[in-house]
């Protein structure tokens, strides 16, 4: 198929080439003229606008920075829905506020294009092995159409219902992971300051009911499981400063339907309070620092 | 082996019988006399005061609501302390503060009893079925001597560390479990409330990083999980109020640490705010209640 | 002087009723015709339109309930940037975000109009009464020409500094108002369930380094302050709701700065849950209902 | 009279000299006899024990450091219940948790002694100036008895009711002091990041509801009172690690009586953390720099 893949940044990179092998056709297109090289250099074609990019293809995927991003590179008198073809399906892998994603799907379906919301999990090693998450909202024709696309990008492809809920499952799930790795955090660092080995009350917890992902798999304190980000000065993994861009999400959408999220919004403070402490591109579990000096 | 057993409430009720099932000989005291006819009734000797109940017995345990109740009961003048047989084995299963359990164990030592502090996890379903968790701190060598006599009450037998380290275990845990049930609790109600079915949305974050014991196990939306006390009108399983003692004794510890625990404070706050509505008998995984109006 | 007044609601209406009583003619506009029909009754002219409106006056007033109503008002193809004279002298009284106060103070300047950002603190009451204050952000030769006008609606009018400094000077006011309103809540509250007389405690703190405007002004104890609205069920005063519109403005603004503010966010997360509980209509100081059940 | 005075610490030490300049007869003890010294050269009769040092006097005055001190000092087998004259005046100016408060005065009064508890503020400089405010909890006859005494060292003397109730007052008055302290911190740091000049902030917050002691008179923000502790360098002032010793209290006198008090938590907590930072010796209005980087 005839690709448009719109925003080549560190994931968007990865997965276009993961497109590639499969044996799909792509147009490419960023802001950035050095991203779009390493995929010409690959034979991809390329475009000199984001609705250049879109024209004349079977399917655009974009993966965008931010909702005012999305929104302007959909909407505008220049923009996707005014160039592509009808009938073209528009995936947006985007992580944005879900009021946006609907807004932006209801003016394509009005115009006749199939669209999903796509958000990923599973950050760059996710997108270099194509083993990442796709969490979709759309209808279940444009679904089904889409799978095989993200199938070649993705292992776990899971439909979360209409038009937006990519973006609710996503960012909802991950002010849950932001909250139980802080609850992670002072746990660990407290029974250590009590005088417990920190591996032998891992141990316990994870063998418990306070377990959790960022307790068995991905604990924020050194020495606990070797290959996590802990254990290496919490480089690589997912920084601080992207789980702070999702919590200001989740907190706003939660603000914009009028729903508390008391320690979601405690969350959202700290990682704030971290990334002003210059921690902003450590991995996210580097937020153990806020309890346990060095 | 001679076991006095102190303190038969709804949990240590159980927990002696299944300690008189596996053959041992036990002597009991609780200050309610109703408590004790139970196990009268079943066979066992009783005595008139604590002190009296630890006379000439291999083993004491104790199982008692809180920290002065224990310190009063091992250390008055007419406590344990003074009355044990020198070597007798003492295990205090309650839940208490571990600077506490750590003075009991000090004062126990330099009298050369052997002490542990074992308190439990599983609930008095764990407690019937023979099949709770302790969290044990103490010397390696009481630990072993006391693991069989666990073994008849318990599945899981884990050695936290020295004095103390048990009471740590547990209750760093509890604050773990505290702050994910309201992570979940704040995630499923706010996925609901922006569209998404709760059960689809549970089944995302519990096979991603946000999954944990509280989502995957024991869901606090009604009927995401068919055994969950939340499918039954939070009624069984761990009390809300039974949650806050704990929330109290670990934000106190850290207190006594100068530790900070900046979300186990607000989950203290936020079951204190649960109880003062009205909800402290009801199981811990109704402070969604917070959040989803009926 | 020729003044052309958009938005009439609860604070419009009587604002611009004072600049009648102080001899301006006035021709005003509201999307709601019934609001504008007071006011045509009182001989003011009326148009069809904002920009309408905006045509032939020396003076424009917006008061307007958020910031896309200012962005559109003002910014849109046929707003009144594009249909007031130049020289014309803008003034915003609404409560908005300060970026957006920028954005369009910024391009009112590209078309050399002079603008404040003049949003007021006061009330209804204020209002009526013509003794609202004025928190002003603009050059200061556009404060001083603004000044007669805004003294016929007001009694402080106060220069905070560029374009946007008005809504800072709100916005950060109000945030140190919620929490000092809490803070009062919970603190007149623990006093009287520790066994202390409210008014007695009240008297202590306000002669105190504890003292606050929402202590010895507005306190929230029933029957502390005879002509306090929690001395009359709560009715009349601030809404609780226009509190949490300005504490999501707030909080918005602090994550758009990257700067944490973890009690302002708590604040605008305990009156979310307080307007979740049916209270929004309630005067602001009806949060100590969170703390004191009835 | 005939006083006794028993803890000489800052606070102690001038207290007794300002009782000394008002002609009574003084005899001290503490437990470090370096701070005695400065007393028995003034002429002060001195003795060897807390218990000796209250036999044969007319008031005994304690100012100790925490609530386990007051209670052994008092009601030990050797404490001063035991060797005091019946009918002496005990006056305890320490600040302690309101429940000890209440236990010591139960028990001084059923051996027929006139006790009130008598917490101060105004810190060392009220000290040396004889200006210190006594919030005073007892009956009223005592607090009659005691108002000559305690007017020789401070200049506010506030009976706040019942046994227990200036404990009481002190510890919800700097609940709301240190949520204050931290409202005007963020409100303050946050009007400065945005682009206002503190002290045109300051000025307009002072005039406004958002007004409160730690903004118009003890303002966190460097230069914008002049002889505020922040504009030399935090020193002096009430220390961090005192007012979070204030917080501990009142959060755990709050658990205790099941109430929540969700801002004070959090203050309590934001305390915590800054003093884990290494600022505990500094003026609590150094809170700021959570907030502020330099």
């Amino acid at each position: 198929m005839k690709i448009a893949f719109i925003g080549l940044g560190h994931m968007g990179n990865p997965m276009a080439r993961n497109l590639l092998k499969h044996g799909h056709a792509l147009k490419v297109f960023d802001v950035m003229p050095g991203l779009v090289k390493t995929l010409t250099n690959l034979g991809c074609d390329h475009a000199t606008s984001a609705a250049k990019c879109a024209e004349d293809v079977d399917v655009v995927i974009t993966m965008l920075p931010s909702s005012p991003h999305v929104r302007s590179v959909y909407l505008n008198a220049t923009g996707i829905l005014s160039a592509a073809t009808p009938d073209t399906l528009l995936i947006d892998c985007s992580t944005i506020d879900p009021h946006t994603a609907r807004d932006v799907a209801f003016d394509a379906r009005a115009k006749s294009f199939s669209m999903i919301d796509a958000p990923v999990s599973g950050g760059t090693g996710g997108a270099e092995a194509g083993t990442l998450t796709f969490m979709v909202g759309g209808d279940s024709q444009d679904f089904e159409k889409a799978k095989p696309i993200l199938a070649c990008m993705g292992k776990n492809i899971v439909h979360c219902g209409g038009a937006g809920n990519g973006q609710v499952a996503k960012i909802c799930n991950n002010m849950m992971l932001a909250i139980e790795m802080i609850a992670t955090a002072e746990g660990m660092s407290l029974a250590a300051k009590l005088g417990m080995d920190p591996k032998v009350f891992a141990g316990i917890a994870n063998t418990s009911s306070g377990r959790c992902w960022s307790s068995d798999t991905y604990n924020p304190y050194p020495g606990v499981i070797d290959n996590a980000p802990a254990s290496r000065g919490y480089t690589g993994g997912f920084g601080s400063d992207l789980m702070l861009k999702d919590l200001t999400l989740v907190t706003e959408a939660a603000k914009a339907a009028k729903h508390p999220v008391m320690l979601g919004a405690a969350a959202q403070q700290l990682y704030q309070m971290h990334s002003g402490n210059g921690h902003g591109a450590l991995d996210f579990s580097s937020i153990i620092k806020l309890y346990k000096k060095d």
